[in-house]
């Protein structure tokens, strides 16, 4: 079910503040050299006073700039996000009155689904242009790792990282090639707790007895992720370019998740795609969460790697465990 | 934009403890007969031991075996809960996994609107069905409010309750009146923080220094709620009932989110609708956050009060500010 669906623009905000693998190094009794050994992140971005809302806003600024709109031109706003400010109010609606629209009534909620947020918010957002229910929509990911760091797990205390992206999408117009030609999702709960925070919700809740603040830390089980995952990515893709008359290999940009070093690797291999379609941003900022895929997509796109009426497959894993993908000329 | 949707079952969920009123007057040194007099809460449940995904699978289950299906017959699942087990991973794949179906593959994610999460996820199953992109989809609210209620604030700590209802919606078979024939949602941001948990995210993070316990706790500013969301209710149910060629008047049933005795009454009044029309089952459970709907809707229809063919208006408000609403045939 192809969805005249349009990635309008997009826009990517990172708080100011660095952090390199020599100065993580140091704080974390590193030695030299083992971040880049290990998975290549160079820089990562940790925030400084601000939360996943003051982000999301600036990126939603800079998409809206580029795309030549006003807030007012939106119909609705997903945040899609795994991270957040509170537990209670969900995001979206402070992002909305970080834009100073907080009186606008513009409809917005949160669609969650960990690192996938982006790519499931995509889905929701084809259906809600599909049915006529909405035509043009913001969606925004914006995530916080840094304050959720475990300094005694190194690989992904060494791996995440602070950012924002956001899309504005819409009805395609009449005569534009660009689509969201395919969707596909799938979860496998049995392997729910190999990436996850555990504390901070109603299983080891703040105020429960006993909670050590290792609890309100990320973490994850790199290896069981992988393994899972790679399990299942062959029929996966299958599903995902079933319908299509084209291949993955024949794609102009795959933008993976930009879940680790090994796992970018593995995939580029695996799927045996070129450099130049492959879109590897790890270096710069780590790690982001669901913002990781919107991220890389709009580094492409800003760097003329994708041009209208080509080609592009988003692909990732999020804990859940969850596989998703989709398929859109851009 | 009317939808082929059709409500096909429901099921609910109560954690076996019941605390009545008087055992929560003693416990919070309230006076015998101040809660029946403020709120009307006679009984709620909270959780022992349980959680949202405990709540959520066997409403679930309920539903689907008064729907007479398999797990393995849906094509998607949503959570549409505004508290979780966990930050990370969200609670839909969880839900999965406690129904024996970790290794399904059965896409899942969240939806979070807070108190909305359910009406807003019946919108997003509806373009879904529209699109095509799925037939047939479980959407859960489960919610457990016990552990975060702050014995000083007495209102919110004897107002909320744990529960959990699933629904489970199709596209409608040819000939069936059943349909989604209307949707609205406005979200005003410079009400966030009229209904807030403080501590858990990135804002207020468990391991931030100063944190204290009470900021994991409920707080809800009440009559800044009410005077609010009743100041856009007018305007609100005009663009609801916009399209229809009936009025809310001439509904056969109401169900308003069950967010307090004050809120519920008023709403009674404001809308004139007669007591046979209007769902208020506060009394028996409180409010359950996003699961007050979706009971509610349950157990109308138990007492049938609804038939096949009737008109259902599902409207509320929940943190953002956000004010939605919904009217279906059933």
């Amino acid at each position: 079910m192809s969805v005249p669906l349009q990635i309008l623009a997009m826009g990517k905000y990172l708080p100011p503040r660095q952090v390199s693998a020599a100065e993580l190094e140091a704080r974390l009794n590193l030695s030299h050299g083992w971040i880049e050994a290990k998975n290549g992140v160079s820089v990562r971005h940790y925030v400084d006073g601000e939360s996943n809302s003051d982000l999301g806003a600036k990126a939603l600024q800079r998409a809206l700039d580029k795309a030549g709109l006003a807030y007012e031109e939106l119909d609705l706003l997903i945040n899609a996000s795994g991270s957040y400010d509170y537990p209670i109010p969900e995001t979206s609606a402070l992002i909305q009155d970080k834009m100073g629209q907080g009186n606008s009534g513009m409809p917005s909620f949160t669609v969650d689904a960990t690192c996938l947020s982006f790519v499931t918010a995509l889905d929701v957002a084809g259906a809600f242009i599909a049915s006529g229910r909405y035509r043009t929509i913001a969606i925004v990911s914006s995530e916080v790792a840094s304050k959720s760091l475990n300094p005694a797990e190194k690989e992904s205390a060494t791996l995440l990282g602070d950012g924002a992206a956001a899309a504005i999408v819409r009805r395609a117009p009449e005569g534009s090639p660009s689509a969201l030609l395919s969707s596909v999702m799938e979860t496998y709960g049995s392997g729910a707790m190999y990436t996850h925070v555990k504390g901070g919700g109603n299983v080891c809740h703040p105020r429960d007895a006993g909670v050590r603040d290792s609890d309100f830390t990320f973490h994850m089980d790199g290896p069981a992720v992988l393994g899972s995952a790679f399990r299942r990515l062959r029929p996966f893709v299958k599903k995902l370019f079933g319908p299509l008359d084209f291949s993955l290999q024949e794609v102009d940009l795959f933008v993976p998740h930009q879940a680790s070093k090994v796992a970018l690797e593995k995939a580029q291999r695996f799927f045996r795609l070129r450099d130049e379609q492959f879109a590897n941003y790890l270096a710069q900022h780590g790690n982001c969460i669901a913002a990781s895929i919107p991220m890389a997509l709009h580094d492409a796109i800003e760097a003329g790697r994708i041009q209208r009426g080509g080609r592009i497959c988003l692909l990732g894993t999020a804990a859940g465990l969850s596989v998703g993908g989709a398929v859109l000329i851009y």
